[in-house]
């Protein structure tokens, strides 16, 4: 295993100083494990909560500051935070307005984020709204969703709430929001290699030189199948044509095209694939008016890279273009 | 080889017609290979022209826009651009203030930008004024270069002496920015991993699986020597402490600390490495007074990072507070 790290065991806790030294504008409860925006709570504004496994950055600690998140739970790696976390960390943003937790459908995710909320409903009398997002085609079920897993859409619930929230909105508004975004988008990923876990010290899963995985999960989990290798607009089409086939991104307000790097695929790379996926949805008649091209939630070091299709209106594209501050993404502030 | 790509001929071409699709705000012409900000030439601004061998976005390309370079070339897979595509993009970004070259200290590069401001005297009577970056303390001459090579000060040289165009000081002004910012910073990088160059099909190198190299180029060339795979604070160690014998970094303004990945190391290691030379550098008196973390200058999907320091005064300060609207680079505009 070839990793900048000193201990497995403490690479999540590490990791998490490393961000409070680098990112004055954010303050680190290493304890429990939670990134704030240093000025947390902010009185009268819903609070954005959110968290799970670490090893998926800049999800979800990168999204923490102004205009996304006002705090994130780290567990370990591929590993869900635990109630604890989320209990204290809904308590600490909870600015009078009640918190809204987002949370991907991952069974352990959703289990500890549901004791949470019922927890702050009895200790602290904090209202909480939990919002699932599950917006990936490739599978129903899997090793560790009942449904589908909440992928690529989730930076953009994040992005989209936390504009919502900034514009004064109330829990309930808010929650819309992020449940209109969820229902909006659709995304599905394909992998090249493995990562490595660095508890676990080995490769996930073993992935033949000639094969790829298409449907894969964030964590590694099985896809829809593998096929052999093949070029980028191959890729393009296996991935955006069960996007188009469950979901019409034809709407007025044009669509935002996320193309996501896993983490080991180069830049380059994703740019090759953007401008695939672009042609065939000027093909398929959907209109692209916004873009991000990045990692953003990845999975290690794995080589590969995700699709999301976010179908947008006058709302949601005002919300986008507002401005954010946090080390992951940042634009107007 | 494992990639996202069509035909390797098209790599470069292909991700520059993604860039097109996915930034409103750059204008490309794919048969020079240039990305220029939709707007230039600026009139009255000093105009900023880099470029490169491609494989290391974001750089150049995703660092074009207001407040950074006014232009980028690229060339093949880590190959230098010609004198042509220097010269056409030069007279497409001269607002009659002259233009300033930033140069990566690399036999091809220097040679090539080298002809193409004789070409611009020559031709066009455009002023051009180049500065040359060199900041790796790894090695003194290199397989591709006569004296320090050029690597994560470039960075920073194209953010802040953009910040100076942005000022209006004229072309000596911003020149003088741009060599004072190389003069200031310092490099060192390690690779756990190789790359692979697309149209090569296998490895640069071959580095052992219990082994990394210290004092890595940007395109794999040797750096100082073979080591056995060590923890993280040993490797930080290893990477600031030619630094500082290089430099003093102990001034009044603080430093600017710089950790890059090289591609393929997750952000969860960078933030590792980040935290042991912070660790390091507050044990030597350093104050770090400003962070950059992430993957800024690549090497497609090698593994490793590197860390620049660059010594800060007020001015400099205010430069990189400055608005900044890139691809790869944004906040404040």
């Amino acid at each position: 295993m070839k990793k900048l790290i000193n201990d497995p065991a403490d690479v999540v806790t590490e990791a998490l100083s490393g961000i409070a030294a680098a990112h004055p504008d954010l303050r680190v409860d290493l304890d429990h494990k939670i990134v704030y925006r240093a000025d947390a709570p902010v009185q009268g504004k819903v609070g954005l909560l959110s968290g799970g496994g670490s090893g998926h950055e800049p999800l979800h600690g990168g999204f923490v500051g102004p205009g996304m998140l006002d705090a994130a739970c780290a567990g370990e790696v591929f590993t869900s935070p635990v109630p604890d976390q989320m209990l204290e960390a809904t308590r600490g943003i909870d600015g009078g307005a009640g918190v809204l937790h987002i949370v991907k459908n991952y069974t352990g995710d959703v289990m500890n984020f549901e004791m949470a909320a019922e927890l702050a409903a009895a200790d602290t009398g904090v209202e909480v709204v939990s919002v699932v997002t599950n917006d990936d085609v490739a599978v129903q079920d899997s090793l560790y969703t009942a449904g589908r897993r909440g992928v690529g859409v989730t930076v953009l619930v994040e992005k989209l709430a936390g504009a919502a929230a900034d514009e004064g909105r109330d829990l309930a508004g808010v929650a819309a929001v992020a449940r209109r975004v969820n229902e909006a988008g659709r995304s599905m990923g394909v992998a090249l290699t493995s990562c490595t876990v660095p508890a676990a010290g080995r490769p996930t899963f073993d992935l033949p030189e000639d094969e790829m995985e298409i449907g894969i999960g964030i964590h590694g989990e099985p896809g829809r199948r593998r096929v052999p290798l093949a070029p980028a607009r191959e890729v393009a089409e296996m991935l955006v044509e069960p996007i188009l086939a469950d979901r019409d991104f034809t709407g007025d307000g044009g669509a935002l095209l996320f193309v996501n790097g896993m983490g080991g695929t180069p830049l380059l790379e994703l740019y090759v694939m953007y401008r695939e996926v672009s042609r065939i949805l000027a093909k398929a008649g959907v209109s692209v008016a916004r873009s991000l091209v990045g990692p953003y939630i990845t999975s290690l070091e794995m080589a590969g890279c995700s699709v999301t299709l976010l179908q947008l209106d006058d709302e949601l594209l005002r919300l986008w273009d507002a401005p954010v501050r946090t080390p992951g993404m940042r634009w107007g502030a």
